[in-house]
């Protein structure tokens, strides 16, 4: 067995409770022991109160102790640990794996997904990016990210941080096109639900092709009348931001990307 | 039976030709008559050659005429035409109903998707935008629609050229984002297929959600070290402006969309 505590109460945290606990059921040899929260309340609906602690002075020894916090708690908070020498990993995608205090041994256990609260995901296509100091606690951080997820990746603090990068490109930003889609869609009475096939589409071709040999439309194909017509219809001046910095981006580095 | 023929041999027309043969050959109501293109050998890969023609004037009568072609030959083409008062309708996403010559019944059949030459995709998931100038012609497009995909919308002229400006809101500019998102991950000696679960919960969560309700990341919880951290990270300067506006736009739009 692998025992395992995690520290928080978040949205990632609770997505790994459930994982774990679903996990342990079926017979995994990950042992969930323990959770620590500051407020015991968020996490009764999951755990028996017994499992909760809200005093680190309380924690077992494990295998592996999991901080999945805030950012900007995770230096301190692991500077509060009561104990030495023993495996303590973050979940950030941000922050570098010298973030953990030096009393422990450090790690990365980083899961590559965007969580909404309350939503339970399939960690099993959740890729895991994983670091350590040294390759017997990457064993550790393997065999756990193995049995919880089919994509295991070794990503060191720089790389996270370029792919942290990268996700915001991907991610949020893509997040914020859809938001405008649904602007103008809500604007004119379209049902947003209309785009979805191709949203769905634009990620599987990007990933079937690549996002260069998969670009298409106007701005590619340098044509300047629909263009003239997409600017002359958005009148909303962010849209027309937007529309007219993305369009000269895909025409001066779409084909060199 | 609803006779269809065909005008082109791109993209859009080949993969409306193939999805009427495989309807054919399950029996439905649709014959594919005739397809017409100036180049013949572009279709003998598909088609019998005396399904193909490359005169107008050889194009018998039937109940709808589909104009697949690039969008400045559909004005010119349709004028070409040698017969009146039949059904004529574009699959353009960009042109409106009137752009059909008069001598003919004006009708709009548009499938919202990202064609790519040579993969087959399945119709019954792909849109299908219908216009025509009245019921009767109207329900000509909508049983050839309905028998080929689950998603028939009534979409006219004005919404059209709407829906065409926010499919490239979420399909081209979001491909850029992912070419972005791609060059970072080649930079930094990373495989790109990391990010496509992420890639696809970006749209499923924008769909079950709305893309307001999913934006997550550091402008819109306004994370002013985070931001600090990627603009400090990005040497690129195009990825770098892209970044800056994206930004700003989130924090300026991203809750009040």
């Amino acid at each position: 067995m692998i025992k395992v505590s995690i520290i928080g109460s978040g949205n990632v945290a609770q997505q790994l409770i459930t994982t774990f606990q679903n996990l342990e059921k079926s017979g995994s040899e990950i042992e969930l022991v323990q959770v620590f929260s500051r407020k015991k309340e968020s996490l009764t609906h999951l755990l028996h109160s017994e499992q909760i602690i809200s005093d680190l002075d309380d924690l077992q020894e494990v295998d592996l102790y999991l901080i999945a916090i805030s950012d900007d708690a995770i230096e301190s908070l692991s500077g509060e640990l009561p104990f030495k020498n023993r495996l303590v990993a973050h979940t950030s995608g941000s922050m570098p794996l010298t973030i953990v205090n030096d009393n422990n041994r450090k790690g990365v256990f980083y899961p590559l997904q965007t969580f909404t609260k309350g939503i339970a995901v399939d960690f099993k296509q959740i890729p895991i990016c994983l670091e350590a100091e040294n390759p017997t606690d990457y064993q550790v951080l393997n065999r756990v990210a193995k049995i919880i997820s089919d994509k295991v990746y070794a990503i060191n603090s720089d790389q996270r941080k370029a792919l942290h990068v990268a996700a915001v490109f991907v991610n949020n930003f893509t997040n914020h096109l859809f938001a405008i889609g649904n602007e103008i869609c809500t604007e004119n009475q379209i049902p947003f639900e209309i785009l979805k096939p191709l949203m769905e589409e634009t990620v599987q071709k990007a990933q079937t092709l690549s996002p260069e040999e998969a670009q298409t439309g106007p701005a590619i194909r340098n044509d300047q009348k629909t263009i003239a017509a997409h600017e002359a219809f958005l009148t909303n001046k962010n849209q027309l931001k937007l529309y007219k910095i993305l369009t000269q981006s895909i025409q001066e580095n779409g084909k060199k990307l």
